[in-house]
């Protein structure tokens, strides 16, 4: 008499945490060094010192009632206005305090814009690999998923596939670049062919389909490659930003989402991305990070340390006989299983002590996801332990 | 083709935003020692402390990563053993950690509450005057709200409208207790007869009717009365909890919802509420207040300033000819209003530059609503206006 799926959410045991908690237990056997443990994509850097020097002063300066207290819903205008500067100076956009909504990170975003837009019925176009939850927020609408098959030579879009999806119930398209698991980030050239193609579609069916695009990992590329800003390519775009991996800072759910005021309708669609809000019960967003991610909207942690991991990591596995396609950003990366069962095969980096997590989940079997933001330490000292692993399948 | 409900609930300006709105105008134009404010229920008086001197210490304590790291998503495990045991000696319960699911504040806790247990097309049943937004939390699960009219006598439970309002569909009942808007505390004598009526009629219908208590104001409760712990009477209970009143942290958002062991079926309860939160988005609630909150859990804010409020209007009122029910704990009170008609009664008030809320949108017509969660020289200085307006109607 409960409501089955909410039982089954929160039954399930997801494959991270289990191998999550397998690790833990190893590392109560042979010593938690010795355990190389690369599922969960936690921050592995401090935030910017500006984090808690700016909460202190805020905590020691503000009045607490006004601190502490409620903040519209939309977000406070203060806040509003320094996030739309920032995107401003950045991306040479010209948002204003209106078009940000803030959020209680990146998936309560994702959320509000999905549950704004969509009506039981609706589809939502989703590329492999893809970040699981996202399933589990469409389906909360009552819309259902649709999933494109990987480009797995290169991680960008198969467009043939996509055209093929595309139909008279689809509402919405969601992006990830860069990308968990894979790390890639789109080109210009797949943004551009993404937004022609919606464009198309889109007159063709006589309403707009909507981009959302999930960009928790957007100040984090690597040299040579840029993250092209997607509402200047597409103008039904709805951005969803979280402040969890630039500023090290996933456990204050701080994040927003942009109603761009080229998108068609643009004042009903944010009405409602925060009807929706106030239907899923999200009052405003945590007050203190508000005002400090605000402030610190112009900085990150020192993101460095992915890159170095990247590079060794995908120059080791490759002369070890791995088939990598070399990340551009994140702190992930997406190698082939040297079986096509990665299932079985991440089953047996565990007798290597190497926790790493089956690509089937990201909808991409065949691969498996290492989450690098881990101390480059760790990295050179599981290397023995993935060439065995590769070794046991040569 | 948004989705119309999340227009609608985003576009809907809220009576008391309409009147903030008001207030802010008339402030501009006669000063806002002369506007008398009665409107927002945003606490008054500062957080104790405890609550800054806590964040500061874990800010400079504590390694950041963890700090500001992701927690389960049921909340970090030390909080919540530390949440039972607050509990534990304030109500000589029984509680462990994972019977705690931590919570970004009271309106989460019941959306993921009422989307862990509910199926379109059952009833939850609310007893009126009632915080509206239950109406939105309850239909974003494709339930329907039953609304039991008020006992305005003593804002108890008319039971015999309860009684005739259970059904086979009716799958909870919501209560909160202080309440929001009358300021009435449930008697013991009530709760007892709330918890047999529902033991009865889930034993009639084979199925458990869940009790879910949302109780923010819990510690707001004035001399001579306290609130009865709900779970100890009826075992089916869903404790819905926020430490934005009682430490003045409304805009922080940090709450808990309770599934006691005695539930029937508890632990697919707790997993039914996770699974919801999950589905909302709600990955985790706000670390640093997680821990901030489960550190100042036995503390509160000054809240006697409230009951000093609550005496002096009263009294005041009572003089002037209003009739109004004491209330026995919040910062609210609940008087009828002097004409029938409560909404063209509180448009008068604008003319006294007294900012009131219409009882009609709480499903209470013949009321106002009173937020006294002001300094106590704004009422001094509003008593003639109330008078005036008294005399308006006499």
């Amino acid at each position: 008499m409960l409501n089955e799926r909410m039982v089954a959410l929160g039954t399930q045991r997801s494959v991270i945490r289990e191998l999550f908690e397998f690790g833990k237990k190893r590392a109560a056997e042979i010593g938690a060094e010795n355990v190389f443990d690369f599922s969960i994509g936690n921050p592995s850097v401090p935030s910017p010192d500006c984090v808690n020097e700016t909460a202190i002063r805020l905590i020691q300066e503000m009045d607490p009632v006004v601190l502490h207290g409620y903040t519209s819903a939309q977000g406070d205008l203060g806040v509003r206005m320094m996030m739309a500067d920032s995107a401003n100076k950045r991306f040479q956009t010209n948002f204003h305090a209106d078009n940000f909504y803030v959020t209680v990170g990146a998936a309560a975003g994702l959320c509000c814009c999905l549950n704004g837009i969509c009506n039981p019925g609706d589809e939502v176009i989703v590329f492999a690999p893809y970040f699981p939850e996202y399933k589990v927020f469409i389906e909360g609408t009552g819309a259902t998923m649709k999933l494109i098959p990987a480009d797995i030579e290169a991680f960008q879009i198969d467009f043939e596939a996509f055209e093929a999806a595309i139909n008279e119930k689809t509402k919405a398209v969601i992006v990830n670049s860069p990308n968990n698991p894979s790390g890639a980030v789109y080109s210009e050239e797949t943004v551009k062919k993404l937004a022609a193609v919606l464009d198309e579609a889109s007159s063709k069916y006589h309403q707009p389909i909507y981009l959302i695009t999930d960009e928790p990992y957007r100040e984090i590329v690597f040299s040579g490659y840029n993250v092209p800003f997607i509402p200047k390519y597409y103008k039904n775009t709805l951005v969803c930003y979280s402040w969890s991996k630039s500023l090290s800072l996933p456990g204050e759910r701080l994040g927003y989402v942009i109603v761009p005021d080229e998108a068609e309708d643009s004042k009903l669609v944010y009405a409602a991305v925060a009807g929706a809000g106030r239907s899923l019960g999200y009052v405003c967003a945590p007050g203190l990070f508000q005002r400090v991610c605000a402030e610190c909207a112009n900085e990150t942690a020192d993101i460095s340390v992915y890159e170095t991991n990247k590079t060794l990591l995908t120059k080791s596995l490759r002369e070890m006989g791995y088939h990598v396609v070399e990340p551009q950003g994140t702190f992930y990366m997406f190698p082939r299983t040297l079986i096509n069962d990665d299932i079985a095969f991440c089953e047996k980096a565990k007798d290597f002590n190497l926790l790493i997590v089956p690509g089937t989940g990201f909808g991409c079997s065949g691969h498996t996801r290492i989450s690098y933001c881990v101390p480059t330490s760790r990295i050179e000292k599981s290397l023995d332990a993935f060439d065995k692993l590769a070794k046991f399948y040569r």
